[in-house]
């Protein structure tokens, strides 16, 4: 696979031919398939990597897990926590390896902030921010589909705020049509504010907007008793134009800010299997980023604070 | 009066009798009082300016109002409500200008992006954040009788809020005790997340903390539908140095990251009484942001979001 | 190869086995050989990419011109003027396809200076400055070899020097030896002022050293009647951490800082040979660099300008 | 004086009446002159501060000294290096107290530079680069007079240098006329090459320009064996704006860019006084860097390096 000795693609599968055998040259891959099923179930397959619709997840997780193969799955599982909790554990009964693909824990900035707050280098933490912002909404269409703006967008805030600070006691959100009005027709909103209280007694706020004219504008700091750390995204490369003011250029998308994460995290999940290690983040990350996620839906509709307690 | 070419120091009043007769010679006044009182009754003084404690600002705004000076005083005017509209109506009455000191208004960059906001640079305003951390939390006897946190602190980036976004409507509070539980022992807290819903439909967080072991810590972001505003803090000087990674100093305290707005508010205020402008800001912005951080005050108390018209 | 959907690697030449081996599995070779002569002879291979030690490059680069072969060679086709000269014409007879791996000119932020440059948004190039600084300097048996510090370290900012404003006629150099006496021993210098005359009338100044204690140090500016370029090089990861001061990271060495610019410049190269294009930088640029750092070694003995023509 | 406790201002004096009163009225100034040989001779006058045109500094230095007064003169004393001596050598003579403008000395970055190199935090310094760019030429009347780019723009990165690095043997010096053809046709350049070479081994480099149509470019960088320093001029203010790209503002002239040196340097030179203490920069500070500003002229028409022992 791209740079990654350990593996090797066998099988690609894509119901678009055309894509499909472009993968295959691209990835050297032996097999195409149309129907993924076929491709999970080739004994040669040892993992499987789904990057697939979010609403087909469920279906090849729980195909991969009773092949008994690895699995890396592009996050969520699935939009409800009944759903989520029936697949994963259909993985855990199999024993199969799992991956969820939160690829901000791969990204370097994110991986040294990890490290800097484990080894106490900001002390205990006591405030968290994150702000994402999308440079423009995603089609009508694929937004009806997607359980609402904190389980959608929200939720690498969510599992990044798990990953650096640690577990959420209780939420508060309130949002606003701000983008576009036929977002607020289909009973969603494009413009947050997601309270957080940690367990561990820090605060933490969740700034997300569907767009940003500029560009992906991801920002994350975590402030502690003996420092604070700044993952920002500006300026996207180290090149400044000097003219009418002093100019740098920004990030368009998550792709292109998180190009070497998404590398890197397949990379990592590869090197897991090959070494027998547990890959991560794994199945209780899937699981509780969605259940904060859904307090913060439900906070949102109920106007009041909620406790994690209350979503099972 | 210190590059105030339309004002001099005529008196200087400090009970401090050492402190006055510094002043008097950095300022070359006149005269020098131990009481307040009798400097602001001098006949040859038109403006007064109030830099004493907190609890004192209400009484010689009173004083400098009824014997017809225009008055500059730091904020707030006092810590409750009655009192402030109290007083603020005598000046009302008195019709003498009057200047509250949210100096922020006047740091260049603030004030560059109040005029790019109003030119619609940034389209219409979709969220706010601003984060204030002071270095370390001032005494407890000074904090006991500061009037919490929201009103001691906050009230800064509250103004803020009012002048880069406008008037707001709701606000949610949460605190916790992370810095000192000294400071919970006196009914305070520490760190703070506040949300607030804009009149106009806008979105905004302030964070707090008492304590920032690198310095003071002020930032400020405001977000919407045209692009991005930032305010920030750092580095405090242009001088990078590259040793084991690179790096630049930060600001100690609010004197010397807002020096500059200090000396501008305080030739604005001259500059509008030599003109015969109305001073800005002004009574309305002194009592607007303590009902704002009344209404946090309140909501963090009664774990609720709390409207704007609940505060009367 | 890796990513690069338009080539396969057929074959593998190490005489290091055991890297052999690792090369062949990362790229999914089908061959290996000890011997490059015979790789580069397989009739299957259309095209060869030469990352050998500096003094074979001119040897492999014949056999492949001689066997018909694309080239891409990393630089310098040889250290003196003669040998290059005979091995490009070479390569010109043949009509083969050549490139040269100044991998800076695929770095995003150089590559996006150049159009900026050339679609006049800084107006007439005035002044340049480019400046590169190595972490550590190679071994001595490595620099006794280097041919000396021009054409060692700064053949690649001369390179941009000519990327980015164009033909140089005349230079003035100066050196010292500041890092390692052992350096002076050798008859080499590692701290270096190189002045540049451009045909066009900009004036120039290349400054390196052989060591940094902080990293990979690497700016370049360019400067024109309308405005600036800065390529800088830091930070390397967006990631601040605020404690005593404000701190980022630093690149290590050339391998991280143009990580990106060795993958682009290899995709480039087997993206012409798929659409027939000819590739670039190629055998000019390859010759009038060297062109310039051997004036500059002779400015440095001679103390005294040196211009372009007199180095034939 | 303006925030100075240890000075008042007893006499201000301008041919221009207006800008005379002006001035008397902002610094409370007891009285007003046309002829400022009258205010350097008032019997209360302990310290004179000159800020007139060029080719007035030495005279009014002569008398000030031979009255006995303190003197801070804007540099340069003059552009010849025998009226130099010969007035420096007056104020030798009389031992008054005598500092000369170069007020980047007292930027604070500056100083911050200063202190660390002398404690060591970078090491032995190897490498000095300067870049300073006005924003536009001076008017040609101007230039004319000025005495060349190096004496007149230069000499502040040749102190800079001389403050940060220590003295310089030897100078190679190149220059072209980009800017203006009339800058030419009076004798001089507008865009200059200037290279140092330190007697301490270290190797330096100033490149200036007479336009920069971004506005005032002021970098120094020092590097050594331990680190390195950069004294940047970006952003002007900590505003950044989001929108096409990420873009801060820039200084436009020295006058904002050193506006707090300009106080600084004022308020040292009241307070050595009042303290007894030498003042610095000092006439040796004045003279060295017009000889180091000499011998680049000298270079720049020899076409060939200076040694400094040449210019006597």
């Amino acid at each position: 696979m791209l740079g990654v000795a350990e593996a090797r693609v066998l099988a690609v599968a894509d119901p678009n031919t055309q894509a499909a055998e472009a993968a295959r040259t691209l990835l050297r891959a032996e097999k195409v398939y149309a129907e993924p099923e076929e491709a999970i179930r080739h004994p040669g397959v040892e993992a499987v990597v789904i990057v697939t619709p979010t609403d087909t997840h469920a279906r090849y997780i729980e195909l991969a897990a009773l092949a008994g193969k690895a699995i890396f799955c592009e996050k969520p599982v699935a939009k409800d926590l009944g759903e989520t909790r029936r697949v994963l554990e259909v993985v855990r009964r199999k024993g199969v390896p799992f991956q969820i693909g939160f690829q901000r824990r791969y990204d370097p900035p994110y991986q040294q902030a990890k490290s800097k707050i484990e080894a106490g280098e900001i002390g205990q933490v006591e405030q968290f921010i994150a702000v994402m912002r999308d440079p423009a909404p995603a089609p009508l269409e694929y937004l009806k589909g997607s359980g609402g703006i904190f389980i959608d967008q929200s939720i690498h805030d969510i599992d990044c705020a798990r990953f650096l600070v640690g577990e959420v006691e209780e939420v508060h959100a309130w949002g606003a049509v701000r983008v576009d009005p036929q977002i607020g027709e289909i009973g969603d909103v494009d413009t947050t504010n997601l309270s957080l209280r940690f367990t561990n007694g820090a605060l933490g706020v969740i700034q997300n907007s569907r767009r940003a004219v500029y560009g992906y504008d991801v920002r994350t700091e975590v402030f502690g008793s003996g420092g604070k750390l700044v993952m920002d995204a500006t300026p996207k490369t180290p090149l400044w134009q000097y003219g009418s003011g002093v100019k740098a250029d920004h990030y368009h998308f998550f792709m292109d800010r998180f190009k070497e994460a998404y590398r890197l995290e397949l990379e990592a999940f590869f090197r897991f299997l090959s070494r027998g290690e547990t890959p991560t983040p794994g199945a209780r990350d899937a699981l509780e980023s969605l259940r904060i996620a859904l307090a913060a839906t439900r906070s949102l509709k109920e106007g009041r604070a909620v406790r994690l307690e209350e979503v099972t």
